[in-house]
């Protein structure tokens, strides 16, 4: 992404505020202003403890309106309880002032350590800097300040058309650890200069959030601070999505941009070598495709196997089997990329495991299971299980 | 355990039977003989992928009674359809045929690799030297040969008195990964002279397994060959488990001999370096209770942190906040080893940072999390995850 792509509506600037502990000079600070009120919808956290932003976010969620988005990396301000609180609405009230609008209107997101209280005073005395740097080109700061242990900004552009006349969608995203079903240490952001009706905005990222960030997992832990929001509309009269043609250009640009976020946060993800889909078909329904497809996609051992390029597919069928979820394994096919392992119940003749382990080698491939038991499917984005993965976290409060 | 501490009734054989690649001189078949049809009971996996030889079991066990065990570690006959079932039937009849017994008292137990046949006519011919090598005195030998990943033998040895006399229980176990609650590669045998009547055997090894087996983790895969087997009687005229006081002093010896047992392979637990108690209480039940105790068990970056010895108490509140069970974050307390480090919601103060950090440095420490939500209490114990639980698993087919 080039840094000219821009999108009309929005204006953006980090500063580094020093909330990380080092390097002192990476900004970690970052805001979005809309020209005008929007629109918003989007999803969070639904871990019972849920960071004090995220308390705040949801509100504004449910009035369906917002302006400004305050993000901060380095400190998750989760597990702050009222203090969090008040601290969260201190430094969305000086957006609000600064803008000269109701503090209603912005949303804040936090990123990082849980358990200690944000350097409030510290990001106060930043925020007119902040809102002096707003600029339309420099979304890409935006994405870089919200990166925790991601290695790689991550960003998506894409330009449609409706009725009304073209326009425009940005999304940017963070998430590198914590990622699982049910949202991740994640935070995406999703604009678009559109004017979307606040009913069909909620469900269109609703279903896009499920087949996007809500299938993907890196380590199975759900983190206090997800949050997924879209802001539709930004400029003075943004051309309206409303006819049923629109919708769908509208919806299905909509997943394509969660889709590819969520891609790149699975290939960004801690210590992560491979990115490997498991996709569950056959099954009674798609929730139980996506239970097994997550036990799969969560077991440690088989996503060490997927590390050591082993086509070790007892692992996988073993993993299919404590799901939770009836099926008949004397009747399943198995396919690693486009090998075949187990066909009806019975191990493939030929030789499959050097086949399979070729696949294996690429840094993304595919592992097919097909239950033969109903109509339900479901496909969970994940990685593989390194020593690295494991290096990164157990450093002393990385 | 010296090799001299013995049970009266039962003996004991291991051979290299080359089921395990290499090296070929290590044992890996094993035969257990009781000098009476005795009394058995047990519980097995709930892996919906069951092997051969559970399902041979699962009948023996529900017959009560049984008179030779037959392990093997290398292989664990897993998803290998009829020819798995008929491959264990034949080394049953071969050792039952031996004895002079029926089949239907020779319990089959696997553990090793999934997906591939047994070797099973090369097993079928080092029976006659399994059964002439019985000796009593050799139960260190069969733990010994039922070992995969595990690094050490895991045996305890009992013994108790009833009002008809002494009696003793002998157990052995093996299981190093692929552990998790309702069992895991775990293979367990538990020997007592004493007679014990089958309502009151099958009562006390579910509660036994319940606080034991089932309680503990060390990376959440539950296998296809989970079994854990008692054998109460052996010898003749074994001293009867009789009057409630009986009854207690079995129970509670049956509860000490498999929570050692259970500890062992934690200890042992694939590149484990700590052993941690995560004891959760203030659930509204014991079920929550162990809910919120597996997923903070379970996780993976709380067990990373607990690698690094991290005081990173917000991982595992953040963990306990996604197991789905409602409990109040702001009133809870958490405790690492006996330092306060959560105390009604609020952060303690003082330098608990470093006292929790030094807790960790111990092998063996507790976190203990009250969620001040009811009496539902559960301790799980786990492990921490180290790179080396990833060298061992992503080794090609280890």
């Amino acid at each position: 992404m080039e840094k000219t792509d821009s999108i009309q509506g929005f204006r953006f600037a980090s500063v580094a505020a020093g909330i990380k502990r080092l390097p002192a000079d990476r900004p970690d600070f970052a805001l979005i202003v809309a020209d005008m009120p929007s629109n918003c919808a989007g999803v969070t956290t639904t871990n019972l403890v849920a960071a004090a932003p995220v308390e705040i976010t949801r509100k504004c969620l449910s009035r369906g309106v917002c302006q400004a988005i305050l993000i901060n990396s380095g400190n998750a301000n989760a597990y702050t309880g009222e203090r969090g609180i008040a601290d969260a609405a201190a430094l969305t009230q000086k957006v609000a002032d600064g803008l000269g609008i109701s503090s209603d209107l912005v949303i804040p997101m936090s990123t990082g350590v849980i358990g200690n209280p944000l350097p409030v005073e510290r990001m106060r005395d930043r925020i007119p800097e902040l809102m002096a740097r707003l600029e339309p080109t420099c979304h890409m700061d935006v994405a870089k300040a919200i990166m925790t242990t991601d290695t790689l900004p991550k960003t998506v552009f894409l330009q449609g058309e409706v009725a009304a006349g073209g326009f425009t969608m940005l999304g940017m995203a963070k998430g590198a650890g914590m990622i699982a079903p049910n949202m991740a240490t994640l935070l995406g952001v999703i604009l678009t200069d559109a004017a979307v009706e606040l009913d069909f905005l909620r469900e269109s990222v609703m279903k896009a959030a499920r087949y996007s960030f809500n299938s993907i997992t890196i380590d199975g832990d759900t983190s206090t601070n997800d949050t997924l929001v879209i802001v539709a509309g930004g400029r003075d009269n943004p051309p309206a999505v409303s006819s049923r043609a629109d919708r769908e250009v509208f919806s299905s640009m909509l997943d394509t941009a969660c889709k590819s976020l969520a891609r790149q946060i699975v290939r960004d993800g801690e210590g992560a070598t491979k990115v490997v889909e498991v996709r569950v078909c056959g099954a009674p329904d798609d929730d139980a495709a996506r239970k097994v497809a997550r036990a799969i996609a969560e077991s440690p051992l088989v996503k060490t196997a997927f590390h050591g390029e082993d086509p070790n597919w007892g692992r996988i069928i073993c993993s299919a089997g404590y799901a939770g979820v009836p099926f008949d394994p004397q009747h399943i096919d198995l396919f690693i990329g486009d090998v075949s392992i187990v066909n009806d119940g019975n191990l493939s003749s030929g030789d499959w495991e050097s086949a399979a382990h070729g696949v294996m080698k690429s840094k993304e491939f595919t592992i097919l299971l097909d239950l033969k038991s109903g109509e339900g499917e479901a496909t969970i984005l994940t990685t593989d299980l390194s020593e690295e993965y494991v290096t990164i976290n157990a450093d002393y409060r990385s």
